[in-house]
């Protein structure tokens, strides 16, 4: 391919090889200034990261990851096969990931099985964006004892933990899980009924597959997480939604509409999305319910080690005589969703099954990588670490309900409790269309997830489920205002310019 | 728990902490010395990790992970609720996972699916016995690069890497990947096109679920992969086995069999297990039925990288016209398995469907493993890591032909080529039970397959499938020893005698 003639705009890159900031640093800033302050406009082409690297004399490596930060936050995006653009500021942004070409390549691809996308797989990584929910303070990740553990790990060239390994997990791994399950939530196992999976969602695909044959019928939270119906409904379960109240799911609905289901998906700690936490009689009656119809309950707690006042319940798991629930944690929300590493925790009868599966699938989780979290486990890193965050998040919390009040309480109302985990709830005090503000807010590169899609059929509410763990709180209000804008622009017009009566 | 007073034979164990070997290997080396001497005998119980490490001053996950090595190397064996103790030496090794416990908690726990059990997981990690096949040389895993660009990424503190990602993958990966293919195989294909899986395994495991649905017919080679087979009938399809010949799969055979299947799984570059380079002839006739038939094909490419001899065909990818193509290459035989990184090249217009599937079953690879991966190759450690490799795998290669002509002549044949890959085939000349020959060898630590369990019914032939990658050249001899003696055992006991007729 012949080079390019550089374009004059790009010649005022300089990359100052002395400087503090990498390379890959500098190229980020550059194009960021140029975006936001205007001198790229929307839809113009930036070079190819092979041009940009030539022209600049940089590694093509450091330009692509640059380019790849600049689509994460939305500067640019990208078009497969024309190249990378900087990202549009107005019209919706594309939320399903592009899956049509030439027509005349579909005609000739073999077809492929129907699938139900009840899922949405955004164009883009939007977790690096303010009040994105479920995502934790990445900005805090613990770098200095991760490098430690790792660099000393690496020393010690351990070639074992580079082959097959045990479909189960890492001995050391399991091991310093169950001893955390035993410390911190008060779960009895051992370190063999410990699977170690890639994230919750694996632990969700997998307890699907072994639990239940495709037809079979699952409970879900209503509202709950879209993710999760996608992977049991990808294993060809049926998605039977049950309503959350503020005590939780309520079994005697469930068992109204499905009384046969095989499995139940919870999290009970803290619901997902909208925050309850399961009382102790609703836990009782689901597992009532559970040992009648001889079902499977999947306990999901994303992130009960969060909570930032009142007395937390032990796990559903803990209440179980009967072996019929499966303890689901991961290391996404109290260490980083990056690492993909989450564990169930399975009755000692069904070990060899859910290893069998796991082996089938991906084999094990990669033997490096549970090393170092089993070490870091080892040595009490994570309790401290969790024990800062708990501080971090509670301020940011706090400074989110702050904003929300200020900004937004026209529009929003937040619960006036404590609060747990990663997000909270903000409904709409009034009529508008959570789904098309979230829209309008997310090109001004603000995450608000609209609470509608975490129904399974019609929204009983409108609102948003806005993480505060993963945003610096400097950036939490400027966020709010954003969204609150967004909001304004979404009320019907009639509505806006209405006199206030009485 | 109180603790157990120390046993007099533990007081030998003098850990010195000034030694250059560290407190783990110590652990390791004392244990294994004990054994091998007879000082511990077969089924001797070893102190708990908590107890050991109480008594020498050791941190506990010192201990464990000691522990976790020697079992992984076969001196020690775990019964769950027992504790750890010496390997028995006599009596068949379980390799089939303990499945069941008290009667009692069966009782009470619900139904799981019933589990087509087609793949068997070992009892224990059998990767680092000599002659495991499919591993590659762990003991020259390149160390230093890898540390090096680990430090450096970690220096950069990379929050991007450890949120959510995009499900394809990291786009720094996906372009390294689709440049190295064009390099170093003549795949044209582009970043998007790629998608980072989990090792081939999970290749094999997406690609079943998004091409066909439960019910429908899959072709698998016979002799072929029994964990892609596994996955194949976890998804619900329906195994069909096509024989393999010198000139690999047959696809006229195939028709006649199953002439509307709609998958195709085969790794044409160096036939998993008999070692086969596809014809021409072969893949054009697979194209053309496939073409006709509307199916898909997995072209399993697990280790083409590795040719000691004549001249290489291109990939069946380079030859289809057809988008009905799927390639699937991993990093585990050219870096190590315990990575669990692969690649999956798929049309543009199916590129939504395996990112969807993906995202609903694992989200996305881990963030920093991809990125290390991703300056692996942009630097050009992976080519020349390969370089070195395909030195001295032919060099052990080599050693062990030697070594089976020497030592097992009379039993094995082994084909007279220049070899490929990571493994040959050695065919039993005579009589004789390879299950049982190998049961007896892995008794013995070391872990010759038997080549009939990668017969899809009955096997036409016996034999063995010998790793010499992962095999020091000086443990070669010395294993191929213990698998002649194996055979020997195994062999009829009226045949043993007999005397030499004319």
């Amino acid at each position: 391919m012949p080079r390019r003639p550089a374009l004059p705009l790009w010649s005022s890159l300089a990359l100052d090889r002395s400087a503090a900031a990498s390379l890959q640093d500098q190229i980020v800033r550059y194009f960021r200034d140029a975006v936001l302050s205007g001198r790229l406009k929307g839809g113009a082409r930036v070079p190819s990261s092979r041009v940009l690297a030539a022209d600049h004399d940089v590694a093509r490596i450091t330009v692509v990851e640059a380019y790849d930060r600049l689509v994460a936050e939305g500067f640019l995006t990208s078009r497969p096969g024309s190249g990378l653009f900087v990202a549009a500021t107005e019209g919706e942004p594309k939320v399903r990931l592009v899956a049509g070409t030439s027509r005349h390549q579909r005609k000739r691809m073999p077809k492929l099985r129907r699938n139900e996308q009840v899922f949405l797989v955004p164009e883009r990584p939007l977790g690096l964006l303010p009040l994105s929910p479920g995502v934790p303070a990445l900005d805090h990740f613990p770098w200095r004892d991760w490098t430690r553990i790792t660099a000393r790990l690496l020393r010690e060239r351990p070639a074992h933990a580079m082959g097959y390994g045990d479909p189960r997990g890492d001995c050391g791994l399991r091991q310093a899980i169950a001893e955390y399950l035993g410390q911190a939530r008060g779960i009895a196992c051992t370190a063999d009924q410990v699977i170690v999976v890639a994230g919750s969602q694996q632990g969700i695909d997998l307890t699907a597959r072994v639990v239940a044959a495709p037809g079979a019928e699952a409970w879900v939270e209503d509202p709950g997480y879209p993710a999760a119906r996608a992977a049991l409904a990808s294993a060809g379960l049926g998605i039977v939604p049950v309503p959350v109240g503020a005590e939780g799911l309520d079994a005697v609905k469930g068992a109204e509409t499905a009384p046969r289901a095989r499995l139940v998906l919870v999290s009970p700690s803290h619901q997902y999305p909208l925050g309850a936490t399961m009382s102790l009689r609703r836990r009782l009656a689901l597992l009532d319910w559970a040992e009648r119809a001889d079902a499977w309950i999947l306990e999901d707690d994303y992130d009960g080690e969060y909570r930032y006042g009142g007395r937390p319940l032990a796990p559903l798991h803990t209440l179980d005589r009967g072996n019929r629930v499966l303890y689901l944690g991961t290391f996404s929300k109290v260490l980083a969703p990056g690492l993909r590493l989450g564990y169930l925790v399975v009755p000692e009868a069904a070990i060899a099954h859910f290893a069998q599966l796991k082996a089938m699938t991906d084999r094990h989780a990669p033997g490096l990588d549970q090393r170092i979290v089993a070490r870091f486990l080892a040595e009490g890193r994570l309790a401290a670490h969790l024990r800062r965050m708990r501080v971090l998040y509670a301020g940011r919390r706090a400074a989110l309900v702050q904003a929300l009040r200020r900004e937004a309480d026209d529009f929003l109302a937040v619960d006036d409790d404590a609060g747990a985990g990663l997000n909270l709830v903000a409904r709409l005090k009034l009529r508008a269309d959570d789904v098309a503000a979230s829209r309008h807010a997310l090109e001004r590169q603000v995450h608000a997830a609209a609470l509608s899609p975490y129904y399974v059929g019609r929204p009983r509410e409108r609102g948003f489920v806005l993480g505060f763990a993963g945003t610096p709180e400097d950036r939490i209000a400027p966020a709010v205002r954003i969204l609150a804008a967004a909001i304004a622009d979404q009320r019907p017009p009639r509505s806006r310019g209405r006199v206030q009566t009485g």
